[in-house]
């Protein structure tokens, strides 16, 4: 059972994940990390902020010489900014008077609609939101990318490719029914503003953010993930909670700001009659038992389908907003507006990134469920035996 | 922690459902386990089986004189037909000459498109459909409509109520932003052919599955569950799994044909700008600090706010189409149309109960999370203490 | 992840279980259940009840013509004196006057030393015993054991063999270092009145129990239970959660009664020195390789090393003792004896029976942990292949 | 639901641990911490690397200014001596030629019995036993003390006190029935050699440890955790698994090198008569009501009962003897002894500390599954409350 704790907090001095249950032999090294948060950095919209930290990574336990270990993993995210908040965020007791004396450790007291500030100190019993927004901030993610990308490193040594790209930014949405891309395809996203495939609709979205910028708006939009030659058979119908695509869901959702999932078609399937809706057996003209369309989103059942995985994320605007929304002031209980934290006007190319660490977590997860394994080479010969184990009535091809 | 499991096949002697975790003191019975379960055959669009076959259900652990004791709760929902079933589904082996002279033991090998029957064979080894589809059917959802109405009872019994509507029928939807049903109108909501809240829309919907039946189509949507008078601070922003928007969406998600979760405004949220998108904190004319609005669905940093909570599920249309789709015998090779199980046009109706009982299940196990305790009253005494102790500034109204 | 719960009152209508996660293609039968629990109602020293009951047994679910299905296996074990508990301990209410009438249904309120029932009316707020009893006796075994059956022939049928013994009836100890009894000594075990593998000891065993019936006294003992033919590797040294000496500590020592759990020679280990207490790791004369002896119990490092698995529990005398022990009435505060509700003098060769079942539980989990798979074949085929895959010089003999 | 993760090698960079489901304002410092991990560096019969090692213990992310926040809590325990390893156990890859020329990096493959490293190469498919003893090795118990020393302070802030001793070194027993040492003892534990209550016990335990040393041989023994003040009702008879005996079981049993755990009187109890084997309810001199002494351990069907919970593990002795075993070199399959890596006689007053850790994170997590909380005050108050309500008749004294 893959599972995985993350800890930190934003101006703390670094994040850290452990994940426990992932075999001996993965392939990783602290580089594959780096990169993989470096793309979480991406996207046009992002304060200055993104741009100029550097994440300082290292493993703390579970890979030696390149390898996991077959031991839980960890892995932290350095905060280079932690001498400045080393005071205000100490673990430890701080003089009271100097603390008293630094305009940076005043009390958060005006909570921001949309964020967890006002909730948090309801539910923790604080008196200001520092504890609640230091926490709960989006900066979390990146111990979660760090974590998905061993996932990811994993997944790719069995042959499944991972993509994440966004889809819509504020109003502006790729055409539906556009071609997907794939593992050849990820340069080009990552070197997209947005992280968009289609390059009108790219631009589009950079005039979109601009637009909003100037405005003192945020954006929220759409982001997809999509996971290729996954095996047949991952989760399962027989109960709820093992079913794939309840897991994708919670893990999607599960993630700051999201407010919708939808796997495959999602919501245009309801609209849909019948006839239209479901992906028909066929076979194809090479005589291999194939699918019509991939409505489904790769999961029927509950399971993976052994066609490309296809789940969608809404992400709301962001909440910090420069023309602050109207709030209380929780120190005296009168009108104000909200406290501010940073800028960046749109978020949604790095949700990709978190979306796709999260789907690599979940399959990784899967995976180890069907097949079980303690090393890489164990879950592979298991993979390979139980596709030569399907019989050809029952072998369907992989659009991989 | 509370944590159920769910058994029995569609057309097995029963369904039982085992809960665990649940105080003692809770008043239940099974009458209204059986009223549950009678919501859940409600709605125009249904076979006969629909409406004629009644609930059998006892509860076979748990629950003592009307209350709940302390240990885990167990519900049997038997299967009427099961005479009729008793040889094809017997546990125990039937003499196989006998079987084999049943039409109804024979062997399904034309797995339908949108279900999880191919798959199913392929991840169990099975050259049947049958084990399938005996377990994937909706059918399965009975059980965890009456474990759910058990969590209801004890949600019910700390104040909170649940309501679940139908908002869209293949293309025809009920009007955004119109008023939100209550607990009053749940009886109305019943009444109605499709559970819609709207009248007009109603009607429209009667004629879309009337339209569907005749072409031989089968039609998916759109239900709403709410949940009215909930204590701020259920679920936390710590750590995603904990989040009561990732629960509840895997909940949702995690049911027979769901496609889509959205918590609030959802999809329509991605596309509003930061000023739109967020539910200012204000102080309402009678001075008490409220919400500009409920865009976000009761749901802020994956915590309940205290508003009323609100999120949709998208259904698929039935998978099993009286106009056949295409499919291979997996007894042959053959291309041939997919087996046939039922004839129901719509499903939505039920599916909106099915999703208050999820709802039901993961507010409970939220509730005991938060406030612990191991009696009725102790939950009680124990969310009016943390209620009592917010302080006046953070206290807001809950818009029951 | 295999996960079971268990419901049911020691004199409610039924128990039941449901065990999820277990694979498709297990044979098993009803009747193998029935024999599972005819052998919990073993030994000398029980009360009358034990031996005329019969257990009616019956699949709920997840079972066809004697196969596993891939889904949960619900099992009923219904209680043949329903009728006579049928006002007492129905689920719904009751008629208050009739109830009242019934000297059956009176509050117990003479909490017995040694039970659950005085710090269970604390915790669930109760001001009669009966809830707490009827949950915490031991009646609620026999679901495990049901459970447990299940677990038994999916190892047996992976070639796993499990034996359990009484070593010792209150003073009364069987040899130390005496032969193990194996598979093929089963059906001895069960006819001897005690369970016991030692004829001498046996006889010992029975004048412990007659002169303690005599003197109006309960005894308790220990038990051990062996698994013949486990694969090297199951459980792991990487966090304390996944030892599968943790884990099967923790099942022992959940069975109501048991105070004491040794993994191998156990406690005796402590006293030894270092070079007396390790099971070398030599060449056989066949050239195997091999272990000097077995006083790990067949577990290093929180794996199964291949060798005999050995684990013990301790048992508590009966807390019902006939000579009745000292309590306090809390209807009135008045100083008392405490109430009595069945008579056996010892319910050893039971607990061997539950703890059996509790190990082949947590075995069948460590096996499904490290192997995955979804079919019995599915199973068979990765453990093979991760046998075959172990190279010459790590290769050790198993002592089957 | 409390949860926690550790991760970390021997000889990597540091032990790091993550602790997800404490409430905020809990009072822990660095200091605490630190304190705890030189407690378990305490005790005679240790080499070197024990004395001098200091702990460089950091929190990662959970704290500030010396207060829980409600988040995950990471800590961190650096290895001083990392500079020596660096190459050795470096996460990303090292230069091979390098690597080969230190002596330090060569292959361990002459598997020492008693420990994980001959099953861990098997199950992980490794060809040095490395990997395994990196993470099997006891050095990773300053993660669980580190993380237990946060537990402990919760629970001290709730009034709870934890104790532990060690009974028996080798075949050197402290007295039955001796005086059991309370809160006020523990800095007087902590200063004798053996962390011993009896100093005549402990000074005949020196002159074993004197004797095994000299022999070339290592010693095991028996320690015991004791809690004082616990509320009853922790745990639950309800399911197996909620039991706080079948919990702690596990937590104990999951400590390198336990082969034995026991509640209150264990395996003695297993030989006596019922009547002399329970505690028996009655009402004190002071009118209050009492237990008759305390075989139980504080335990009864499955709850802490309100006494003090006493609980005991076996540790066997250490399995790197100095006169070494034999054992197999698996890169050659020749008969040779076993690899040594340090040389403790006996770490039995460190399992102490280990086991009260351990211990620490089991009632910590009891508590809040039974009180709920996110706020100290908030679990305080709840404790209160519970307390507060129950009825005279059955309120019984705390043996504090």
């Amino acid at each position: 059972m893959l599972r995985w704790l993350t800890a930190g907090e934003s101006h703390g001095p670094a994040l850290v994940g452990i994940i426990e249950g992932l075999p001996a032999g993965i392939s990783i090294s602290s580089q594959d990390v780096r990169d993989a948060l470096a793309r979480r950095r991406l996207g046009y919209g992002r304060g200055a902020r993104m741009k100029f930290e550097q994440d300082a990574v290292s493993f703390i336990g579970g890979v030696r010489h390149g390898l996991t270990q077959g031991g839980p993993v960890a892995v932290e995210v350095g905060n280079t900014e932690w001498p400045k908040w080393d005071k205000v965020m100490n673990p430890d007791a701080v003089d009271p008077e100097e603390l008293a004396s630094m305009a940076r450790n005043a009390p958060l007291t005006r909570p921001r609609p949309g964020h967890a500030d006002f909730t948090g100190m309801q539910k923790y019993g604080f008196d200001d939101a520092r504890p609640v927004l230091e926490r709960a901030s989006a900066r979390e993610t990146a111990a979660r990318v760090a974590l998905g990308s061993v996932a990811s490193n994993f997944l790719a040594q069995l042959g499944v490719q991972l993509v994440s790209h966004t889809v819509a930014v504020g109003t502006v949405s790729a055409p539906e029914n556009g071609a997907l891309p794939t593992a050849a395809d990820v340069l080009a996203l990552d070197a997209d503003p947005l992280r968009c495939f289609d390059n009108e609709t790219s631009a589009a979205m950079v005039a979109e953010v601009d637009a909003a910028h100037k405005e003192g708006e945020t954006l929220g939009g759409i982001v997809e993930v999509l996971a290729y030659n996954l095996p047949p058979g991952l989760g399962s119908y027989v109960h709820w909670d093992r079913r794939l695509d309840a897991r994708l869901a919670g893990a999607l959702m599960g993630i700051q700001a999201i407010k919708g999932v939808e796997v495959g078609d999602g919501f245009l399937t309801a609209a849909r009659r019948g006839s239209a809706a479901h992906d028909e057996i066929v076979r194809g003209d090479d005589g291999v038992i194939d699918r019509s369309g991939n409505k489904a989103g790769g999961i029927e059942g509950g399971m993976s389908i052994g066609d490309v995985l296809r789940v969608r994320a809404a992400m709301k605007p962001i909440a910090t907003v420069p023309r602050a929304l109207r709030t209380i002031d929780t120190s005296t209980g009168e009108e104000t507006t909200a406290h501010h934290q940073r800028s960046d006007v749109c978020a949604v190319p790095a949700a990709g990134v978190v979306a796709e660490a999260m789907v690599a977590l979940v399959l990784a997860q899967a995976m180890l469920e069907k097949f079980g394994g303690d090393s890489l080479s164990e879950v592979k010969r298991n993979i390979a035996s139980y596709l030569d184990a399907i019989p050809a009535n029952l072998d369907s091809v992989r659009r991989s």
